[in-house]
Parts: C-alpha cells; sequence; structure tokens
C-alpha cells in the first residue's frame, strides 16, 4: 500500500465524487461515478441506498474478476489556470462491512446521516489500496 | 456507429469536462479529463496547449493498441436525487487534424478563442465513435 502524502488526502476529502474505472469482462473499461472516503489509508464506497442503473453491481463484478482500477478526482473551471487532477492507481476488493469505513463514510456525507441508507442491501464496501499516485494541475499549485 | 438521441447530446454539449477511460498496456484502466465536442456524430478531444502530466501522450499510446474506451460526463449536487451520469462506450482512433471538429471545439470552448491553443503541437485529435450508450439519473427526469 502507498502512502497518501497530506496534500493528495486534501484533495480527496474535499471531493465530493470521484470516477471509478474497472475493467469489465471483455477487457473494456467500464466507468462510474461513486461517493467515498478514506479509511486506514485505503478509499472506501459503499453499495449505497441510491438508485441503481440495471448493470447494478458490474463494478463489483469487475473488481471479483480483476483487482486494478484507477480512480480519479479532478477541478473543471472555465479558467484553465485552475484545472487539476489527481489519479489514483490502486487494488481493490469488496468488503462485507467495516467499522471505521462507515463512521469516515457518514462524516464526510451528511446525506447518510440523513436519508440515504449507507447500504442499500448486503453491507458490500469497495475498498481501494493506492499503488500509485499521479497529479497534475495548470498552475503553480494545485 | 450509434445515433446519439437528442437528450444525449443535450447533456454532452452542457458538459466542459469528460472522463476518458482507456486501456494501457499491462491491461490497466487509464483514466483522465478530458475537454470534447461533438462533430459529426463522434466525440472530439484535442491534444491542446495546456500543460500536460509526464506520461504525455498515454492516452495516445493507449487508443492505437486498443481502441476500446469509455467516456463518462455526471453531474454532481449535494441533493443526492439530482445525480445523474451518462456513459458512453465506443471506439477511439487518432486523427491527424479535422476542420469541421475544430470548428465544434472553439465553439464549444471559449478559451481555444482565446489564449490557449488548439493544439500543443501536431494537430492531435482523438476521436471516438459511441458504440454504446448509457444513462442513469437519480430522480424521474435527468
Amino acid at each position: 500500500m502507498t502512502h497518501l502524502d497530506a496534500e493528495t488526502e486534501r484533495l480527496l476529502d474535499a471531493s465530493p465524487v470521484a470516477r471509478l474505472a474497472t475493467i469489465a469482462a471483455d477487457g473494456r473499461p467500464q466507468l462510474v461515478p461513486i461517493v467515498f472516503a478514506r479509511s486506514g489509508g485505503a478509499l472506501w464506497s459503499p453499495i449505497d441506498a441510491k438508485p441503481k442503473s440495471g448493470r447494478l453491481l458490474a463494478r463489483i463484478r469487475n473488481v471479483e474478476r480483476d483487482p486494478r482500477v484507477a480512480l480519479l478526482v479532478d477541478r473543471y473551471d472555465d479558467d484553465w489556470r485552475r484545472l487539476w487532477w489527481l489519479r489514483i492507481d490502486g487494488r481493490a476488493s469488496i468488503v462485507h462491512g467495516d467499522a471505521a469505513a462507515e463512521t469516515s463514510l457518514r462524516a464526510k456525507y451528511p446525506q447518510y446521516r440523513g436519508g440515504v441508507a449507507l447500504y442499500g442491501g448486503e453491507p458490500l464496501l469497495v475498498r481501494i489500496e493506492p499503488e500509485r499516485v499521479a497529479r497534475w494541475s495548470a498552475g503553480a499549485s494545485s
């Protein structure tokens, strides 16, 4: 597991949404937006009670077949000097419940303390162990 | 090539940024934010003059090796009933210059009519031919 530096942690914590890329059975990239929080050096995303698309658990099936994933957070701004992105390549696994991760997710997202259940059914989480971090910004600082 | 319906076109045109997933040489997913515009039923993203990360042309090398890509646009909102995303699975190719695509990019992005050159060097564009569209929204309408 790669240690995340303080600036990377700050950018992750300030980003409510990330995009997760996994590999489908036919080798195609699969892409979906996710909510996530940090806990114990890993990133965690619950299979929550937000309505899901028909391909319900594609991300779970993909991760169980091939754990290699990429996660991207970025900032878009009409002033292109303010663009930045942060990509984490990592290994994902499916975890049945994790108290510390659940606490982190509820702390980051008030929605989980209100009307949205953290789990839509079984207590499933995608756990992403960072292996490599790439960071880019258009200006001098991100 | 899959025909894009009017609502898909509207969402694409209203989204200044998309995330592009390609497949790296080792089979890992590679993920990067891109600007893009529609032209002739395809999506086009220039290799422009914004500063680039060290892995300069990873997306180009990847597409030339394996044309299968996924592109995601999405809306994040603290009100989770307003979330939506749109994913396009397609085949990408690298094109040297395309007048219609350049016109579309300049029309969508005032930055290209101002200080940012449409091309950083050679006139290279990633052209994405849509093969499949998946659309999801949390509420009744996206």
